[in-house]
C-alpha cells in the first residue's frame, strides 16, 4: 500500500510533512480531495462544485492518481462515450484525519457566524467526534504531554 | 482567541477546510510553521533551514502574523539593530494536530527507507503517540465508525 518515494534517498526531503506536501501541498489538491470525500466522483461534478478551470482540475487529478491517492474507474452513460470517475485509494481514505484536523482548526480559529459546515459523529452512538492525540492502546494524550523528538539519520553515532 | 473571518459571510467559503487553506494552503506556509514548531524563531535561522528566498519568507511570515497564527517579539543582539522573532500564538500551537496528521500520513504513505524523521512520545510514560479520532469523553473512534454530515445553512427548512 505504501509506496516508497522513488529516487535516491538523498534527493528526498527527510521530513514527512514535506513529502506529504509534495502530493498535497497545493490548495486545489486538498479541495479536490474534499469533493471526493463528499461523494463527488465525476469530473463534471467536481469541476462544477469547485469552479476550477478544467485544465487545472485535469492536472491535479492526474497527479493525485500518480501519487496513488486516487484511482479511476470507467463508467458509461447511455449514449455517451466511456469516462473515468475518481475514487479514494486506501492511502487517500487515510487522509480523513488530515481533512478532519484542518476542518477542526478552521471551525475553531476561522469560524463562521453560522457555525460549522460539517459535523462528525459516531455511527454507533451519535457522539461528537474530534481529532486528537492517542497512545497506541487508544488512550487520549493531552497536547501538553506530547514530546516531539528529531530522529538521527541512520548511521549517525 | 478565535477570530471571526472578516467580511460578509456570503463572501467567505462555507467549508472550514477552505477557510483554513486561506491561511495555510501553500506549501511554504506549512514548512515555515514546521520550522517554528522545531524551535527556529529567527528570520535568518528559518531562511537558512528552508533555503527559501528572503522576500518569499517575509511575505509568508507577514501573512501568518496577520492571520494570528504567529506573533512577533523584539530581540537585540549586542552590536546589532533590534530584530523580530516569530512565535506561535494559541491558534498556531493548535496546528500541532494538523502537522502531526500530515507527518503520520507521510510516514505511512510516502516513507523513506531510513524511517521517520521525528517521533512523538508522551513525556509522562514514553509511549508512542499518534493522531486519531476521539469522542468528547476521550474514547477512541475507529475511522469506520465516523459519520460526516453536511450541516444545512441556517434558515434553511
Amino acid at each position: 500500500m505504501a509506496r516508497q518515494v522513488s529516487g535516491p534517498e538523498e534527493d528526498q526531503p527527510a521530513c514527512s510533512i514535506e513529502r506529504s506536501l509534495q502530493v498535497l501541498g497545493e490548495r486545489w489538491s486538498l479541495l479536490v480531495l474534499r469533493e471526493i470525500f463528499a461523494g463527488r466522483h465525476r469530473f463534471a461534478e467536481i469541476q462544477a462544485s469547485l469552479g476550477i478551470a478544467p485544465n487545472l482540475l485535469s492536472t491535479r487529478l492526474k497527479l493525485l492518481v500518480e501519487a496513488d491517492v486516487l484511482c479511476t474507474r470507467t463508467y458509461q452513460e447511455p449514449g455517451s462515450r466511456q469516462r473515468q470517475s475518481y475514487h479514494l485509494t486506501d492511502a487517500g481514505r487515510e487522509l480523513d484525519i488530515v481533512m478532519a484536523s484542518l476542518q477542526q482548526w478552521g471551525d475553531r480559529h476561522r469560524p463562521r457566524p453560522s457555525g460549522p459546515s460539517v459535523r462528525r459523529r459516531t455511527h454507533s452512538t451519535g457522539q461528537a467526534v474530534r481529532v486528537g492525540f492517542l497512545t497506541d492502546d487508544g488512550r487520549e494524550v493531552p497536547r501538553s504531554d506530547v514530546l516531539v523528538t528529531a530522529m538521527r539519520p541512520s548511521g549517525a553515532a
